[in-house]
């Protein structure tokens, strides 16, 4: 099965938005066996929009659009697409209802513009929106399925994961393609590849594909064979081997984020956690929380950006302040033992550092300590990251998750001031 | 000019990175008044490549081609290039000389695939490199100029800067496309786009586009003309107008975050800030730490998950969670109080709620208080939002962020329980 992916709006090619769009659907397209031959953008232009949808329904059994789907003037994909199609749009009485009852239910009153959203071009399939108000579309066009979504990237997820992909795994049949992203922290891709190169070299089925980033190391395996179940036979003993041959530093071998496989270890183990930040300034706490189910482990943090609040609230003794300062492995130490005093947690975790772009208390950018405490057994590690002061910051979070992984698992913790 | 943009290579197919040297180079056609109508990706196919160039040529004026000029086997950029323009490649002794040199120069042997970096379509030009060892190309196809640059985006930016924009603005002559983005926080598109449907009605120059997301709606107009200060002075009188008729619901008329408008007041004011955070779980203190000189303004935020943390770290009366319960307005004003008390901060702001998935404290998913507490000015608002967990959390930042804010700049504070 050949897929194209379309995406409708001026805003991309003008250059204000990348189309990250294309690249989620390419990538989940991939995993179901998909083929993408092409990306295509064009603005909100009406004859652009029709000649597009022609052209990518000429060449391929599948077009995924996104974007143009809203209420307002310059959101054209509806009409476009009828017109492509040779259908008139007809307008729905049970989506005219539903848009109407979002509406009162919100408590406002409905713009008549937004009535343009319960038109489908007749003969084709709307698909209904949890999150936003437009519908999807789905159309035959030329022998292709076309699919056209909101360019909301939340809604058009929505409506690729409920309806999009289930359709085309169907279609598709019994896809052979397996895919398993196996994720690491502290160590770098080009150590990694290294290590691996003699398991892959020549080899094209599986593939290996390396992704840096955040602080991490994702591979890829990925294995075609006759059936789903056949191509996962080929790739787990090689997922065993590349985990085997890592070791510590792969934190997961089912793509999960480091923050799920922290709340997962403390659960198993009945213990709960808080934070102390200082430069990661809220962010170990949004990534413990972003799963549903955090409430059970995480008790809460203590952002504490001036050096006063990490005494007021925090317990740091004024000595260290005036001594070693706040960024300081005594610092971090205190931080910890009193996020895990003042939110009575079994675990405490902290972050002091210089996250830039400026100098602060006499140490430079990326200068940074971390500490846990988990009450029997402590540890703090200083670091000096690389980068801006977002991947500083992102790269502080990701050693300190680190480091109450390892403390939780009993692996070596380390010591070296480089996270990779 | 009418441009069109072409990305080369599988990678981008396979979703593996977005294509963001189409985004930046959008940018800087628009800044110099080319109109970009479109945007293709292709993988490293060479019938689709040639069939990509030829179609593209046909319809624009300059085509700018990125990646697929490596020395390995899947580069075939080049060849292809001379194939749809039906010209030979002609290997260039000097290019030879400089890949050599360049080898020599790094103390390495040149793998003799990079000798096919030394080709050039007859009669075309080739763009010498400063970074890295591949060459760009310039040929001439079916009258229009194609330019062929590295997919690494420092080496594509170079040339894109050292030799495109500078042809391609002589050739353009003087014209300045000039854009502008309004923000706001509090009403719908639908809504907004109704308010100033008159203004854009049949206009084509200046346009608007809307986009939505995150719980704000972005407004960009975009104005032509014969240079960048006529395009501005199009546009200029046009956002104000906007920014009237939307009054306080727009945040900024220069695309700023919510956060750093927020920051802006507060600095202005020379005041400090401080959160309680429940269910948004940190996501306030990153959004307003994200920024270099935060720390002259935010003092702190406690996120305080748990009941008993929300008494132990903020303050919270026990008779308030046992009574009214910590999804109540007592609750959000109370930690308001704290964040402010415990970090000794001019004005805290507070949140609580349910994010969902699951029910809470018998309140349904969405349930959510804000409130902010600047000592001689209080104010909550409770409110039901729709939409899954990030949502919850996003929304009620915003609707948090936008409570300072208004409260900061003497606007009317809003009660009502629906955020747009």
């Amino acid at each position: 099965m050949r897929a194209e992916i379309l995406g409708v709006g001026t805003e991309l090619l003008l250059g204000q938005i990348a189309n990250t769009n294309a690249q989620w659907i390419s990538e989940q397209l991939a995993e179901i066996g998909v083929d993408v031959l092409r990306h295509e953008v064009v603005g909100d232009n009406f004859e652009r929009i029709v000649e597009a949808f022609t052209l990518a329904a000429s060449r391929a059994d599948v077009v995924i659009a996104t974007g143009g789907l809203g209420p307002t003037q310059d959101d054209i994909t509806r009409p476009a697409l009828a017109a492509a199609a040779g259908l008139e749009l007809v307008r729905r009485p049970e989506i005219e209802d539903s848009l109407r009852e979002r509406f009162a239910r919100l408590g406002r009153e409905m713009p008549e513009s937004n009535l343009l959203q319960a038109d489908v071009p007749s003969g084709g399939r709307a698909i209904t929106p949890v999150r936003g108000s437009a519908p999807g579309l789905v159309v035959q066009l030329d022998g292709a399925r076309v699919y056209a979504l909101p360019g909301v990237p939340s809604e058009m997820r929505e409506m690729m994961e409920g309806t999009v992909l289930p359709e085309l795994s169907a279609l598709a049949g019994p896809s052979g393609i397996a895919s398993r992203i196996l994720r690491c922290v502290g160590m770098a891709e080009s150590r990694i590849a290294e290590i691996l190169d003699d398991l892959f070299t020549g080899s094209t089925n599986p593939t290996v594909a390396y992704l840096a980033g955040g602080g991490e190391v994702k591979i890829r395996l990925t294995a075609k064979a006759a059936s789903l179940s056949e191509a996962r036979q080929l790739i787990n003993p090689m997922v065993d081997e590349v985990a085997a041959r890592l070791g510590e530093v792969v934190f997961t071998t089912d793509d999960e984020e480091l923050e799920q496989v922290v709340g997962r270890e403390l659960t198993a183990r009945g213990l709960t956690i808080a934070c102390a930040e200082s430069l990661t300034g809220g962010g170990l706490a949004t990534r413990l929380t972003a799963a549903p189910g955090s409430s059970g482990f995480f008790q809460g943090s203590a952002v504490c950006y001036a050096a006063r609040s990490k005494v007021d609230v925090l317990g740091v003794s004024q000595a260290t302040i005036d001594g070693p300062g706040t960024v300081s492995e005594e610092c971090a130490r205190e931080m910890a033992a009193g996020a895990r005093r003042v939110f009575s947690a079994d675990v405490g975790v902290a972050t002091t550092g210089v996250a830039g772009p400026e100098p602060h208390s006499g140490e430079p950018p990326g200068r940074v300590w971390i500490a846990v405490d988990a009450g029997d057994r402590t540890h703090a590690r200083g670091m000096r990251l690389p980068g801006d002061r977002a991947q500083v910051r992102r790269w502080t979070e990701e050693a300190a998750l680190d480091l109450v992984r390892r403390l939780l698992t009993d692996l070596p913790l380390p010591d070296g001031d480089r996270l990779i």
